[in-house]
């Protein structure tokens, strides 16, 4: 993707100027009784681990919130000294949050924390009971998301913050950022999710089996109490970790990564192979165990294991109607963790509700890990995303009403700003539409502005769909011949399909999709019977090229031509009204023949409004 | 895919008629110091369990070896009453092998064995040490897929069989059918290799590697002797066998069989969820570790982990060289423990070499196991490839000269006949073609019989696929677009490239793509700018319907309309020569204006061959 004024290149704080970041407690101000759990148990006391980056403003309405992946720390971003390793001085997530990168710290003010049952300054299994003064170990209750959540959302408040301007997670922090959205409806105005879900699927529910299994059998694991002599349950949590490793890259980066390569000695007699990836998988397992509780990687996983949104809620309708948030969903398309599959559906969910959301599939080999390891195409979609506020007083052309929007003025090709107006003559004001092949969202943020029309687009197109963003057109990204099925039935008042029939695979399926999807369709074409058309391949004999139709042959996304009358053909054989119609021509010889009432022959381009007849 | 004739329906043999199987044990005849491993050591004695299915011909030519994937034993098919369980009775591939299915045991004599190094009656870590009288444990040496195979060649060498008619194998067995091309190069007609690949890659080897730490580390294990208190190290050997059964399914199949799903109780302090999947699990585990030895599975896993063909020959080139087999390899498309891209490549280094090799990649959402659990479309390709014998006397449109062939007719659309006449008229006879799009394979077959042609096709389609693969014509599943990336530089004389054309997303690309990887191209394409469809163009107005063009705008797959003279100024622009052309049409018209000198107008269909220019 090119770089774009105003987006910034992803960039890692690695020079000694950089301003150091520390990491704080905070000891959560709780009733008598303690923080309350899911299940019922309290906690006596909780401590918080956290960092910010960036000032709060006066109003305190540009906070947001870092939610956490499985066994990362408060860390996320900046250079906190306070780490042994010098690698690990370097925030996690620090390619994503700082000032001018993708989550800018010169405008928001972002807070991360450690979550609840970690092992990193939060309250959790390996911290001191309150009632005895040693480590809770079996003691220490089970917990859920919900409970993680509830710990930020304390957090937040003692820091002065009623509603963040955003909660963003990947992962396990996806989850927790969808849990953020639905528990506390009115207090999140972007909830942004990426690489996560309502749930774990089966598969990933099996690795985090497995790997508990391993822990908890490990001889050394004593039931949780393992704390006093210094022997952990190292060998099961090594396992547990390595199998994880393996669930967070793809095929492909392993591949690229350790191939067949071998090191110089292994142990045969223990059946070791000496393949890199073994040295890796032990080199992972070594240091996990070094840095991390095996007690916190019981509860952490269980509880992510526990997070579905389906049983909490009774459905995903449920879980989501109150909130008020709009949404990015951001798919990893070699994540097989978690897995796009599940991110289209949970697009499906809000889009049936009509919520502000917009789906977004990036492209990378790099599986689950790509959301911490490749961040270019993460960057822009978020510093999109995130690059107007949210329309939390009403407007903007997702959908709620008001509020007023600056100028826009952009050509699309041909007659862009005319096709706009004579679409915009077929359509109430103030209706709702899809847009299908979007483009950089021109038309919907256009007949917002002048009409009061909200909606969403589709558009395949990674450029386009964070134009769109940018400009708050909410966007599924896709081809339109699957995009729709993401879209309920009537969820549209009209469904636009502008200059893009002649690019779908299968043009019948897309019109008969547009009118399940919407009351109304309109369709935007070039006319292949336009008599300039007909002369220029009567005449030279060789595909026509022009203003309507500026491609060669060979390379033209224009794969189904059709003129005027076929369009009028296929419409009454699939029972599809043509409602209005609107002929539209430039030249001398067009303007001649749509006098004459020869539209086919004179039309160089058609908009029509259609609907399902009777 | 629909019946079609002669090729069979699966079915399980479940019925009392059922004709029982017996697994025997052979005792192979060794030279005085045993049978020689690759490592160098020496096994005293091998002790083969296998089973037969069909009757051997008086030639001893019809011999089907089945190579078996990691864990199951030499009951591959038919009715074994001497198993416990009703279940076991059965054998693993039975949907496979037997009267009327794809292994047709009418036709071919079938054995099937239990692998070296395993525990179920072929000699193992479990079985008795000559030396000792007690089980070897750690004192079984290491072996290789090369010594697996090993013992099935005198296997088969004692039953009388000199030569193969075919090996086939899914997964491991699929790397023992390469290991018996490679090795005995001239000894096997045929080989199938389902869903495996000349090495594993480094993430299949990863979930190996840990499930043996898992094993290894078990204090139970006792560096393999554990077999004289009979503890096994249950623990390490049920991860490892967990570990491996997630792999063997796909997300897709897992969330059908469990979703999440949870059994009624389960112990919470253990950190146990309830979801079925690990209910399923535990099961897996739990009968894994009664049915299987723990060396066994160290053993055979890490040789399949040092399986790989370029290191043991220097080069895949190398390995192959010298095989006179016909290769069938087969990928499943949710398979990702041994995934298409690896069949791919390998399919890559044998069309180097000039070998006669299809590449079927079948659609399943099942994952790696879909070889075992879901056979209809692999039962249909294996029977095809098996239908007719391998041309070991030569001859056979796939590369080898000689041998008369039946005849075949068959049309093909529009002037089918004709075409291949015309297009016969363009090419040297004996020469060697890859046909883009090829159908049927009757383009192939027809000019196999009628000029001596050998050669390939490419196809999309899996009915197309197994007819080609009924006539011996060799057939690479894939698309036009992609399937010529397999393909080395000037591999042919000719790529034919019939009624594609206008069907390929990227005509350009696929010109291109066909003069690199032939000498000469054949260009056969419907031209739009013939005057019927001009005339009918400019008098309807819609977009013509006609025997060359019969399909509808909105439903066809000819993606990319375009004329004589269109393809002309490619050509010229692509520093492409057009070396001779045919003009073909039937009209009064057509025939009318090619008379008159003018092609573009007259043509209904053209046929060009072309080359690169100096």
């Amino acid at each position: 993707m090119p770089a774009q004024a105003g987006i910034p290149k992803p960039k890692t704080t690695s020079d000694a100027e950089q301003v150091s970041v520390e990491t704080r407690i905070m000891k959560l101000d709780l009733p008598p009784g303690g923080f309350r759990l899911v299940s019922g148990k309290f906690l006596k006391a909780v401590e918080v681990a956290y960092e910010t980056y960036g000032a709060l403003n006066p109003a305190k309405s540009n906070a947001v919130m870092i939610c956490s992946p499985l066994t990362t720390d408060a860390h996320a971003a900046g250079y906190n000294p306070g780490y042994e390793r010098a690698k690990d001085r370097i925030g996690w997530w620090d390619d994503m949050i700082g000032p001018g990168k993708a989550i800018d710290t010169n405008r928001y003010f972002v807070i991360a924390s450690n979550m609840l049952g970690g092992c990193k300054g939060t309250t959790g299994p390996s911290s001191a009971d309150p009632d005895t003064g040693l480590p809770y170990g079996s003691a220490f209750p089970k917990i859920t998301v919900e409970d993680m959540v509830g710990v930020q959302r304390l957090l937040s408040l003692q820091l002065g913050i009623e509603v963040l301007e955003a909660v963003v997670g990947g992962s396990m922090g996806g989850m927790q950022a969808l849990q953020w959205s639905t528990a506390y409806p009115d207090k999140v105005r972007k909830c942004i999710c990426i690489a996560a879900a309502a749930c774990l699927s089966a598969q990933a529910l099996g690795f985090e089996i497995i790997g508990r299994k391993a822990i908890v059998n490990d001889p050394d694991f004593k039931n949780g109490d393992f704390y006093r002599d210094g022997i952990i349950p190292e060998r099961g949590l090594s396992y547990a970790r390595m199998i994880g490793h393996l669930t967070y890259l793809s095929a492909l980066s392993m591949h690229e990564k350790f191939g067949r390569n071998r090191k110089e000695d292994w142990d045969e007699s223990r059946f070791e192979t000496g393949f890199e990836v073994e040295s890796y998988l032990n080199h992972q397992g070594d240091q996990f165990v070094r840095r991390f509780d095996a007690n916190s990687y019981l509860h952490i996983t269980w509880a992510m294991d526990h997070f579905d949104l389906v049983a909490r809620y009774g459905s995903l309708d449920k879980a989501f109607a109150p909130s008020q948030a709009e949404f990015l969903l951001v798919a990893l398309s070699s994540d097989w963790l978690f897995f796009p599959e599940q991110t289209r559906e949970l697009g499906k969910v809000l889009l049936d509700q009509k919520k502000i959301v917009s789906v977004v599939e990036l492209e990378s080999p790099y599986g689950h890990d790509a959301f911490l390891l490749e961040v270019a195409n993460l960057s822009q979609v978020i510093y999109g995303f995130l690059e107007k506020p949210a329309f939390d007083n009403g407007g903007g052309p997702g959908g709620r009403k008001g509020g007023p929007r600056e100028k826009h003025a952009r050509g699309n090709g041909f007659g862009a700003a005319r096709d706009i107006e004579a679409l915009a003559s077929l359509i109430e004001p103030g209706s709702h539409i899809i847009d299908i092949g979007c483009g950089d969202g021109v038309l919907i943020d256009s007949l917002y502005k002048s009409h009061g029309v909200t909606g969403i687009g589709i558009d395949i197109d990674l450029d386009h769909v964070v134009e769109c963003l940018r400009k708050n057109v909410p966007v599924l990204q896709s081809d339109a011949d699957r995009g729709l099925s993401l879209v309920g039935d009537g969820a549209f008042d009209y469904a636009v399909l502008n200059r893009t029939l002649q690019e779908v695979k299968k043009p019948q399926l897309v019109l008969n999709e547009m009118l399940r999807v919407a009351s109304k369709g309109i369709v935007a074409f070039p006319n292949f019977a336009y008599v300039g058309n007909r002369l220029s391949l009567l005449t030279t004999g060789v595909m026509p090229v022009s203003e309507a139709l500026p491609y060669n042959w060979h390379d033209t996304p224009n794969i189904h031509l059709f003129s005027l009358d076929d369009f009028r053909l296929l419409c009454s054989r699939e029972g599809i009204e043509i409602e209005k119609i609107l002929y539209l021509g430039e030249t001398l010889i067009s303007r001649l023949f749509l006098g004459m009432g020869r539209p086919n022959l004179g039309s160089e381009f058609v908009i029509a409004r259609i609907s399902k007849g009777a």
